[in-house]
């Protein structure tokens, strides 16, 4: 489940009372810890490395703050092709090496029971928070540098794809089973807009990783792309909770599939929540299926609901 | 436009300088003297009268709050059956006499220049507000409640129907020659979900208006929804800017069609704002169309680029 180790769990606030959010990610023993708490109580099928998309951000320059209740933001923006240069692509093992060293700590703990995912967020996606200053409801300023100077918001997207492909990297040295690639905010753009600004250096990050280990490519409300993801290059197409899984493989054809049940359907009664998780399976079923939400779990989210998911998912997928 | 008038006008902002958004929406005098500024600085084909969708919550009973810099909010948001009983279907003249006002002053001074567009928010949207209690990224109180007891969300549905039917209707006795009906967030659900929660009180309020005046129905990020569209009694779809005209058509069949300019295309250079328009013109070109943006102007578009886009639509549109 995407945001697994999450809010919804109450060794994870357990931790969380003690350290604050950035401390969390910082701290390999603590961020190990809650990574394999989803694994112990749910029984899911892999873990996934806490850590946020955001941190390689910070890594390349960028003040990065989170606020209680309020969340993630960056106080000086990037929205001009001189702030760019006030971002280097960092050196991973210096300024990230808490993640990797989290990586390592996961996969000696969990000793091969299940596998280790790792995940970034796309280029388009990181520049849409680095230009907006935190999340948004319109993402006007990332929009309209889109259309002031393509060009040098390309610069910056470059910028990005590179440090990611680093980083990405490095986590599947690190000892990253698979590699998730968050593009929450690809879905603003127009087919032609997203095959011009946000493929090329999402394709630069894909291309460090083909062949390493399994890509997943996860878009949130991207359905008027999916035509063009027919075509990337990678293993696993993850998407949102709109679109029916059997008419995604209607347009992007016969390949893996990863999502996608409404996170807001775990908050129906349980027997609901085993009715739609075993319709999801059904819906799933015309080609290889990897269960998940459409997008993060709730934190509201009861437990026993998010468990009532896992082992619906699971028992439907015993021989 | 959408948000025609608004803060991208010196104008407005002059007006706006001397009173709050809500006695600017109460005062018919003031409202009437924005709905007509973009008449007079654009020279656009229609006036949009000066309201907000929220208002016909606040004439239902619920506290409505706008505070400078955050939005509107609802600071006790509508989440129970219990909750609902505190709201009434108002008295529309009673309780919103004065966009009816507005309305009339409004004809009265435009003295049948261009025709004016009244409008509200789909029963479906006005709840995301009303439920989550302001704009919010996930609306995840809304979908969970439309999960936990769906016959409850559909109580508060009907409910908003009733009144926007009534308010609506109310616009046209008024003076409103044309019916605007906004879906901003329809689009989180899934076509089936939207069939069965959003489409039965959204046709409460078009039944209302069909045959006294046009009515438009926006959509926003709905084009998982395009198919369900196309069956729908409205006599315009006007869609966001993610998917080309043509390819709308090629769904929904040769139906008039609204929109569909990126609103961040008026923040680039006059040219290529005359060129998105031209292809614009082009893409909408097999049927009946309304060039309009694909959601509202931003505050910060300069005049002089919004007037290129205006110019540039009727140019073209000139025999």
């Amino acid at each position: 489940m995407m945001r697994q180790a999450g809010r919804y769990l109450p060794e994870y606030r357990a931790v969380r009372s003690k350290v604050d959010f950035l401390t969390l990610c910082k701290t390999p023993e603590l961020a190990a810890e809650v990574t394999l708490q989803p694994v112990r109580r749910l029984g899911v099928d892999a873990a996934i490395v806490f850590a946020d998309i955001l941190l390689p951000l910070e890594a390349m320059g960028a003040e990065l703050v989170f606020t209680p209740g309020d969340g993630p933001s960056f106080p000086h923006p990037i929205r001009s092709r001189e702030a760019i240069a006030t971002l280097t692509v960092p050196d991973v093992e210096d300024r990230l090496g808490y993640v990797l060293e989290t990586i390592r700590q996961v996969r000696s703990e969990l000793a091969g029971a299940v596998p280790l995912i790792g995940f970034g967020g796309s280029p388009w996606t990181l520049a849409a928070y680095l230009v907006e200053g935190g999340p948004s409801r319109t993402y006007s300023q990332l929009l309209a540098w889109s259309y002031s100077d393509p060009a040098g918001l390309a610069i910056l997207l470059e910028r990005l794809a590179e440090t990611s492909a680093a980083y990405l990297g490095a986590q599947v040295e690190a000892g990253a089973q698979a590699i998730q690639i968050f593009d929450t905010w690809g879905g603003l753009l127009s087919a032609e807009r997203w095959r011009a600004i946000a493929l090329p250096p999402l394709r630069t990050v894909i291309a460090a990783l083909a062949r390493r280990v399994p890509v997943l490519y996860y878009i949130n409300d991207g359905s008027h792309l999916l035509p063009e993801l027919a075509s990337l290059e990678v293993d696993v197409l993850s998407v949102d909770w709109r679109v029916p899984l059997a008419t995604v493989r209607a347009v992007v054809g016969a390949r893996p599939l990863q999502g996608n049940l409404d996170p807001a359907a775990l908050l129906a009664p349980i027997p609901d929540i085993e009715a739609h998780t075993r319709r999801l399976l059904s819906e799933g079923s015309g080609g290889p299926h990897i269960v998940n939400l459409g997008h993060g779990i709730l934190p509201q989210t009861p437990v026993d609901h998010a468990r009532a998911f896992v082992e619906t998912a699971q028992r439907a997928a015993l021989p």
